[in-house]
């Protein structure tokens, strides 16, 4: 089952081998040859280059087999640094995280609103330099920025930020202004892909992985086996604009009855604004720009036991598990994950129907379950998810052309806590 | 993005070195040391061992660029071979490819009906060998058989086979007696995803792809790149499960509202059926066990310009195109072959309503486009993709153990044109 494509990807020893020491936390060589299938030549020769570039600690022995007892490596957390950037409508939300994927320092900021670019990336380069210096990480220290923002990406120019609350920015060279104005290499993913990333870096999720992303719109990462799925374009995972009633509504997309338009948080709130009892004991506020925070109070009302607001979420929830359940049946998934800042919100109310409905009508339940669960850093899974992009698929290159002073300080900032949904 | 998956996948450079000179045609050792990025010491030891094996020739030298001119090297297409057979209810396709890929024999049988499984696997035993001698080929050459079947598979025993109308060979375990009767090593997979394999093989189609088979039933094969995309348990691309009305009647799978329900050819001759005139003048027979051939009175009804049946077509095609969006949406697709005997029969049909569909509505449209084609060997693409699976994931292990005759007979049997669609 081998080809040309897997050599390519394969490539890269270095970063492969990286990838197993993070997620074994510590392993010894012997056990690199067996997850990696490379020589012992291989292996000796990239531990020899990581160790060499501070990226890789060797520490201490493991329990004695009978034989030799076997050195153990683990990453060097504090060698490097990541920043992780997810730009949303509504909000900014920036993370800077080890080279483990560790959260060590985290700001919320306004959102995009409707500024220019050019004056977002100005206060963004600015915000970004005091979330490094907040910790006292020096700058030489960071490999680079991982931006997120809505899909879909367009090859063609920068960035294709389509949804109707960000089109001003559709035509922005968002990577390119962003790397002159932050000095870091950027690379840009959507959100949900992200999520994704985030979730199989910071919350150990395996084998064939979703991550279904609520924000503002709907989307969904993929990550197989600890690789993103990414289509050709880099949009797969569209899952907003599934159809779930084929003569339903229009969607701005283009087409009909896409699980966004029906039971988005847009659609919620419009539903819960139409009742004018629980729009006044929610305080809904009616304005155009604020389905996020209209979004919160109707799931705080639903969290108060206010059945009409309960029963929107729940309509909403069952067209969300009827598209979750067709995102398993294509993709076979094991694992799903609900995150983006509106399962942080709501997600107790959505996380039962979507399993239900797993249970229930998987096609190959028969053969497998999928596991059903709602993330531990909804709110930040995005923004950690930049930052892992940084880690994963740039560390090689970028740190290729990094000098190091030899006298740099080791010490570490101690890592925060996800942060809760 | 390297990982550990990567690494065992990529353990065999014999099959990777294989496939691209089976893709390339003719290709010299420098291009495959481009191709694959293995080392030029690499390249020399697996081609001198797949020359030593029968299974590469070299044919031959290419145009001069100004140096050395390069050896060219190719399969030894009459070296090996494989046999697929497609199991379905209403009937039975074996297909004896060449290492290649290119069918050499072909033969349709009676389905497997109501029989007990144990006498159809006689029959198909007999079958198979009546296909292998039918062109002189020395078993000995053989390879091994593809089996493909409509899904979903259980990994907990050789075949799960759980539609309505096959479901008495759930708990048979069918590779088990086919490998004792036909004493063949025997691989299984489900129809969609040997079609796209099939269509990868003998068709041409590249990059992310998808197979949307439609039989009495509707699936998808996925193909990334040219390797089978299965999912976690080997059911992944359940086309016809997915839902195009949350609130549609209720399928066999558990489910409400799943396009095979709403669109697929059983509903298509139930909505035939109904309107008497249509019944009449198109001559259905009525039968339960007759929704193929029935399905096909409606499409020669369509042909001749009958409007209620074109019309019945045309809104089976406007569903199945709402599915086929759904998967381009999640896999982010550049290619979608319609496929399988239902597409064999009626595809002229939908073609043009799914191409429109994604024309209108892709979600990624900006980025790229979708190609949709109808197959060129839509009827017999399975079948095909059980051979490709022989050849493509078995052939390494298999031959391993394989000892041909030193003076084995090299004449060919001429290949058949695909059949047509």
């Amino acid at each position: 089952m081998s080809g040309p494509a897997r050599a390519t990807q394969h490539a890269s020893s270095k970063s492969a081998v990286l990838d197993v020491i993070r997620a074994a936390g510590t392993i010894s060589r012997v056990g690199l040859i067996n997850a990696t299938g490379f020589t012992g030549a291989t292996i000796s020769t990239v531990v020899r280059k990581l160790i060499d570039e501070g990226l890789v600690v060797e520490t201490g022995r493991a329990e004695s087999t009978g034989g030799k007892r076997r050195v153990l490596l683990q990453l060097n957390h504090s060698s490097r640094y990541a920043v992780g950037v997810h730009l949303d409508h509504a909000g900014i939300t920036y993370v800077l995280t080890n080279l483990g994927g560790s959260v060590v320092a985290r700001i919320s900021r306004a959102g995009a609103g409707a500024a220019e670019p050019r004056t977002v990336v100005g206060r963004m380069a600015a915000e970004v330099k005091s979330l490094i210096d907040s910790v006292g990480v020096d700058h030489k220290r960071v490999l680079g920025l991982g931006l997120v923002s809505p899909g879909p990406l367009s090859s063609s120019t920068g960035m294709g930020l389509t949804p109707p609350s960000m089109r001003k920015w559709e035509d922005f060279p968002l990577d390119q202004a962003l790397e002159q104005a932050v000095n870091l290499p950027v690379v840009l993913d959507n959100d949900a892909t992200a999520a994704a990333l985030g979730e199989h870096w910071s919350g150990g999720i395996g084998g064939t992985a979703a991550a279904l992303y609520m924000g503002t719109g709907i989307g969904a990462g993929l990550v197989i086996n600890g690789i993103a799925y990414r289509g050709s374009s880099g949009n797969a995972g569209e899952i907003g604009h599934i159809c779930v009633d084929a003569n339903g509504p229009e969607c701005w997309c283009g087409a009909r009855g896409c699980v966004e338009t029906m039971a988005g948080p847009a659609a919620v709130v419009a539903a819960a604004r139409a009742d004018a009892a629980l729009a006044g004991s929610a305080g809904l506020t009616g304005r155009a720009r604020s389905v996020s925070s209209d979004f919160a109070a109707v799931s705080r009302a639903a969290r108060r036991g206010e059945p009409s607001a309960m029963a929107i979420l729940e309509r909403s929830a069952r067209y969300i598990a009827v598209a979750a359940r067709t995102l398993a049946n294509i993709m076979d998934l094991e694992v799903l994950v609900l995150t983006g800042p509106s399962f942080a919100i709501a997600g107790s109310v959505y996380l039962p129907v979507v399993r239900d409905e797993l249970d229930r009508a998987f096609f190959s339940r028969a053969a497998h379950g999928v596991d059903v669960r709602l993330s531990r850093s909804a709110a930040t899974a995005s923004a950690i998810g930049g930052a892992a992009l940084v880690l994963q698929s740039e560390l090689v290159p970028l740190h290729e052309g990094l000098r190091l002073p030899e006298n740099l300080s080791d010490s570490e900032p101690a890592a925060l806590p996800a942060s809760g949904a």
